[in-house]
This record gives structure tokens, sequence and C-alpha cells, in this order.
């Protein structure tokens, strides 16, 4: 076999067989296959794509690559979930506490965030003391205690993935729907979870621009994990304004407790019992109704906010800035950004505002990068509200003052207010499962 | 500038501007531009090609890359000539003796074989002692003094072209209109001629596999040759049937020789005829008829095998074996093809033969390969000829007997033999010229 015949072969719009997937993702990662005939690869993939059954091989390939985490040695049901990134996304800090409170185990592995949008472990890491870096046997053992972990990816799991990414974030081929699929579901089906809960965002914040890509994307990723013997679903869900007002990593923590605690904004809270049901469903405790009220009653009885302590503190965490969220340390210096006019805001960029949000040191640029846990901004308007000249748009939290005008400057280009009221985009587009598709947008 | 947004740029089917082709070429050949980029991006250009302004900015920015020679200090017109490739074609080696027997200075830099097609260098250091890697100041004083060289390519000509070339090799990025035609004439017009006669070559054995695709090469090269001040014609030429009898470099010299003295092959011939006259008729002496008779003449008074004879002996070569071709070096062993029916040959296909011809050592598969300049073939039959059961198809030439079985077996997969007796294709397809096409098969 040779790597110049398969890009070739690609490249035409053929299929490629198992085999000739297999060697290439182990070619590559052994370094016989060089990184200018896999890039070569991957973008003729981006025009040709790939059928049900490559995908299917490229994602186990992928899987096999490294480690495979093994649950088995815990009891029950175990459920992971996984979003494909956006702006002020703190779902995982709520689903994954209300799911472990009715008896899911959570045993989640999560990313660091980058460029625009967040990551679960970066915000995990605003507590003082919580350790992301567990061996897996401390894992194991925390979710058997507690029902309830969640860590960074171990250093071996998928490497086939790890290289591929880096490779596909310099070369533009980053935006297919084979190749996000596979790297997104090789992870998921390495880490060992019985349900996989997938939450594909659509919008100016989130890769997948538009509801039929999206759709797409979760349709082959929910084919992939029921293929590997996965319980799967995938909602799709909006990321045109940032969910809830808190963007930052501190700052999504606290929005994240008091969502725990019943205080939470609205959308944040709608969206959370939907995934969370969802989940719950997977994980055999009834239909979506039935979970949705167990999911509500998490919140209101408190045992959901108890779980995320429970784990806190067997991370290692300082369980106190949990308990009050006023005892989480706080950003230096804090700036409002006024509205120059009269009107309703009628477009809000999320995009615009995590770049803003990652100027001001919430976010990296590079995997390099330090993060400021402190910084961010708090939304105190958002898409559909009116606003009058003078009112505090936003506030802004950094360290360092000197950052406030280009952030400010980056939000304003983000943010649009007019005239007319314009209604938000609905939360939820779509629920996509093994056997059927629900739009909830049509 | 960012590598990565020009690769999305394009990937995405924008057209880049000048200071962005010059940014990517520049790049690469400093190496700020890493290969996996520019393999990404190659395969980018493979689907949504360049404008006519995008491949005029490559070309010359590529020409530039490197040596730009400068023929000023020989006098008169000085005329180029280069072949896409193909199996039997030795063109140059009759049409520049009988251009330069006609007062056109022939300054030529030609290139080496690889994979089934040979390479002109490769042909003439069959001729022993002949040197192909002369100085600049040497390749100018023997253009002066017999009005013709050919070498091998300076060093420092067009390193863009190699580096490119070299990456597009083994990442199936080859066979794209904008980085063929531009790879071929930053050659021509960094080696500096006024006239270039472009033989772009069409059928099986060729990288053109049918006669629209090689139009539009022909043109998009001709504009390219004419917009660097170079007056430029291509003539479209079949190469599904190997030209000529011979394959192999020291029996295509053999051959050449013969053909200047007027006993060479009838094809081979008229096809050098035509090529020369249109040469001459862009270095100013005469229409096409007026030009098709002086070649013809150059023949018959052996004036351009004198030219020929000049060259060698000029450039260090033994011209006992071009006045007497029984004086070349022999391979040591031969072996009958024989046909196994009656009937016509009614195909044969020439990258096959120029692939047995390799097997047999006439060729390198890379590169560093070493070349046995005795060995190839010379086809008894060819395409519209009958044949008996029985009858000699062709001989093989090699000094390893043991090549002979696979080289004969990959040779009959090649030829068909058939009841019903088929004309071979027209020699020549059509005339690309500044203004005009003339269709020679419509």
């Amino acid at each position: 076999m040779r790597m110049y015949d398969l890009i070739m072969k690609k490249r035409d719009g053929n299929a490629l067989t198992d085999a000739e997937i297999e060697y290439i993702v182990k070619g590559f990662v052994s370094g016989e296959v060089p990184d200018y005939q896999m890039s070569a690869f991957l973008m003729a993939v981006f025009y040709k794509g790939m059928n049900d059954r490559e995908i299917l091989t490229l994602t186990k390939v992928m899987a096999e690559s490294g480690d495979m985490v093994d649950l088995s040695s815990i009891d029950g049901v175990k459920a992971d979930k996984h979003s494909t990134g956006g702006v002020g996304d703190k779902t995982s800090l709520i689903v994954a506490p209300i799911v472990a409170a009715n008896g899911v185990k959570v045993a989640k592995m999560s990313g660091r965030g980058l460029g625009h949008t967040g990551g679960t472990v970066d915000k995990l890491e605003s507590i003082p003391g919580y350790r992301t870096d567990l061996t897996e046997k401390e894992f194991l053992d925390v979710v058997r205690k507690t029902g309830i972990s969640v860590i960074g990816q171990s250093a071996n799991l998928t490497p086939a993935d790890k290289k591929m990414y880096a490779l596909r974030d310099v070369t533009a081929t980053i935006d297919s729907i084979p190749l996000i699929a596979s790297s997104i579901m090789s992870k998921k089906i390495a880490a060992g979870s019985d349900c996989i809960l997938l939450d594909v965002k659509v919008g100016s914040g989130a890769f997948m621009k538009n509801t039929e890509d999206a759709l797409k994307l979760a349709e082959v990723m929910v084919t992939l994990g029921e293929n590997a013997g996965r319980k799967t679903r995938a909602m799709i869900t909006d990321m045109d304004t940032p969910l809830g007002y808190a963007i930052g990593n501190s700052l999504e923590v606290i929005e994240s407790v008091n969502t725990l605690k019943g205080k939470g904004p609205e959308d944040l809270t709608h969206e959370c019992i939907e995934l969370s049901a969802n989940l719950m469903v997977l994980g055999g405790l009834g239909n979506e109704d039935e979970c949705k009220r167990l999911a509500r009653k998490a919140i209101d009885d408190g045992s959901a906010l108890k779980r995320l302590i429970s784990m806190v503190e067997a991370q290692g965490g300082d369980s106190s800035v949990i308990k009050d969220t006023e005892n989480f340390a706080k950003a230096a210096f804090t700036y409002d950004v006024i509205s120059p006019s009269d009107g309703y805001v009628t477009s809000m960029d999320a995009a615009g505002c995590g770049i803003a949000s990652s100027m001001l040191g919430a976010g990296r640029e590079t995997l390099d990068s330090r993060i400021d846990h402190t910084a961010g901004m708090i939304l105190r308007k958002k898409t559909g509200d009116r606003v009058a000249a003078g009112d505090v748009l936003t506030t802004l939290y950094a360290n360092d003052e000197s950052l406030f005008k280009a952030a400010a400057d980056r939000y304003m280009e983000a943010v649009s207010i007019g005239k007319e009221r314009k209604e938000r985009n609905p939360l939820l587009y779509a629920l996509v499962s093994k056997d059927k598709v629900i739009r909830y947008d049509k």
C-alpha cells in the first residue's frame, strides 16, 4: 500500500477500504506517513467526504490508537456528554451533577478551550485546588465514591486524533463533517461511557453555521456511537447568542452554581434541563417528561449542587467557593460598556463576545497560552432586550486595565442595536436519536 | 499574512492576490511555509484552479525564484522547445539540429526522465563523453560556436518549481493545469530564449488524457509565454502510441540520427518537420510552408546532422557513434516478444510500453535510480499493422536476462491484437498560437 495511491483514490472521489483507512491512520501516528501527505489527504477528504462505512472505520481506528478507558469496575450506567463548543457554554457543570444526583454515573473527560470557545477543564480549574489531572485509578475511585468525576483527557487518549487535529488546525481542514465526527466520537468511545449525549451548537459562535449541517453532523455522530454499542443522542442548540450571561472561567462557574441553586438565567436553566433529561433517558430513567421532572427536582432539592460539592472535594478543590461564590477570587478591575443609543439589542454575535472575552485573558490563542481564570464579562443585555442610551450593556473583568479598550471595541462590533425589537433565536432546534429526528424549529 | 488564511481562501474557491501568491512561493522556498501547509494548498488548487492572472503571477514568481539565464550575449534569435513528455519522444534530438541548421540559435536546458517517460538529458548521456553539466559560460560558448547546445538544468534554475514539483509528486497534485503550466513555463522563461515551442502530448502515455484538457493547458502556456515577451506556440500531438519504433536511451539516439539522415520512421519524421517548422516560424524564417521546406532541406542536405555532430563534439562527446551508430555500446542480451495470434495490432498503450522499457533498466523509478543507457525496446509492429502468429512484436534489450520475463508480460498487457484493422490516431491534433487555434482533428 502506498500513501500516494490512497491520496489519489480519495482525491478522485473513491471510497477507501477499511484496511486502507487503518494504514493511513496508523502510518500517520507512527510517522511512516509524513505530515505533507496527510494534509493533502485531509484536504481531499474535505472536498470529497467519506461514506458511512469509511467514517465508522476511521472513528474506530482513531479510538483504538491509544488507551481505551475501562469503566466496567463501576456499577451502573455510565454517562458522558460532549458539546461541540460555544461561548458561555457551561452546561457540563450543571448537567453532570443533575444526572449524577439521579443515579446515573458521570465519568467524563473534558477538553480545554481554544480560540473564542471555552473548555470545561479551564472552568473547573478556576476552583482553587481542583485537580483535573487524576490518574485513571483516582478517576475511577472518585466516580465510585461520589457518582461523578470530570477530569482532563488522559495523555494517551486517541493520539491519532491529537496528531490529526493539530495538523487540521493549521491546514484549514477543520470544518469537514467526517473529520469532526470521527474526532469527537473517537474520544467519546475511547472514554468508555455507556451513554453519550452530544450537544451540537449551531450559529455564529459555533463550528456549524447552519442547522442543516449541524443535523448532518449530529446524525453521523449518533450513528457512530450506536454502532460502537453506546446509547447516543444529539441535541442541536443555538449558539448565535452566548448562553447565559457569564463568559469567562470563574464567572461561568458562579453562574453554574447559581443555576444549580435554582437562580440561574432562564435560557441556561431550560437548556440544562433538556440536556440532562435526554441523558437520563439514555440512562434508562424514564421518558423525556419524567426525566425533565427528575432533573428539575435535583435542582429544587439541592441534590445536584451537593453532587458538585462532593466532586470538588473528592478532587482536592476548595468547596467553600461553591458553597458561597463570594469566596471566588475576583478580577482587580471592571469596566462597563455603555449603550450609545436607545433601542433594542437586535443581534449579539457569540463569536465576537468570545473573542472579546479572550482578549481580556479568559481564553487562549494557542494551546500554550495561560488563562486568567477571573477574566471575562457579564452580559447585562441580550438579544431582544430594550436598552436606553447610557445603559450598561456588559461588564468586563480583567486584571490589566489596559486590555479594556480593545476588548470593549471588539464587543461593540459584535452587538447591534436597532429600533425594532427582534426575538432571539429559539434555544433548541432538534433532537437526534437512533431512530428519529425531532425538529423543534419546523 | 498567514498561510492558514491563504489555504482557506483558495479552499473556498477565491482568487489570491499577487502579493499572496508571492508570499506562498517565497515562503515555501525559504522554509517559512512548511511542506504540510503547502501540500494542503496544492490540493486546494487541484480542486479549485486558478484564474489567468493568478497563474501568470505564480509563473513569474517561480521563474524569478532562482537564476534567470541571460542569452543577450548571443547574436540572433534564440529558440527553445519543450515536450510535456512521452514514450519514444526523441523529437528534441532532431528538431534542435534542424532549427539550428537554419540559423535559429538553440540554447536549451532539458530534464531527465521519470516514471515511464524518457528525458532528453538521459538520451544525450548515452553518447560517450557528452557533458550535460556545462557551466553557464561553457553553455553560451557552445551556442556561439555551433549555434546549438542542449544541457541539463542548472542547479539554481527555478528552485521554487523543483521544491513544489517534488512535493506534488508525492501528494497526488501533479495533474492540475495551473500547476503544470506554471511549472513548465517558469523554467522556459527563466531559461531565457526568445521563442518557445511547446509539444503538448495527449493520450495514454501522456499527462493529458484528452485533447480538450491538452488544448486548455496549451492555451494557458502560450498566454504565459507571450505575456513574458516570448514568442510562443504549442502543438497538440498524439501519445496514445509510442513515437517511432525505439524506446530507450541509446536506441532513441540511433533512431534520431537515422531520422536526421532521412531514414527515420515516417511518423517521427513527419512530426519533427512540423515541430521544427513551427519553431522556425516563431524565429522569423517565413510562413509554415516555407519553414517546412527549410526543415526538410536541412535533413536532405545533411546540414542538421552536421549541427548535431558539432554540438556533440563541442560538449566533449564521442561523435563517432553519431557518424556510425554501430559504434554505440549494445545491450548484452535481446529477447523477441512473439505474437500469440493472427490479426492486427489494434492498440498499443504508450504508458505500458514505457513502463516495460523502464523495467529493463531504461528508466528510473526515483530521481536517484541509475539508468542503463543501452536498455529498452525496438517495436517491430505498431497500431494498424498486420501480424501473424509467431511474428516478432518487439525486441527487448537488457544487460540482465532475468528482467525479460516481467517486461515482456508488461509489454503484452499494453498491446491488443484483434481481427479488425484499426487506424492509428492522427499524429497532430492542433496548433495553438497567440491569436489562433487550428484544429487538425475537426
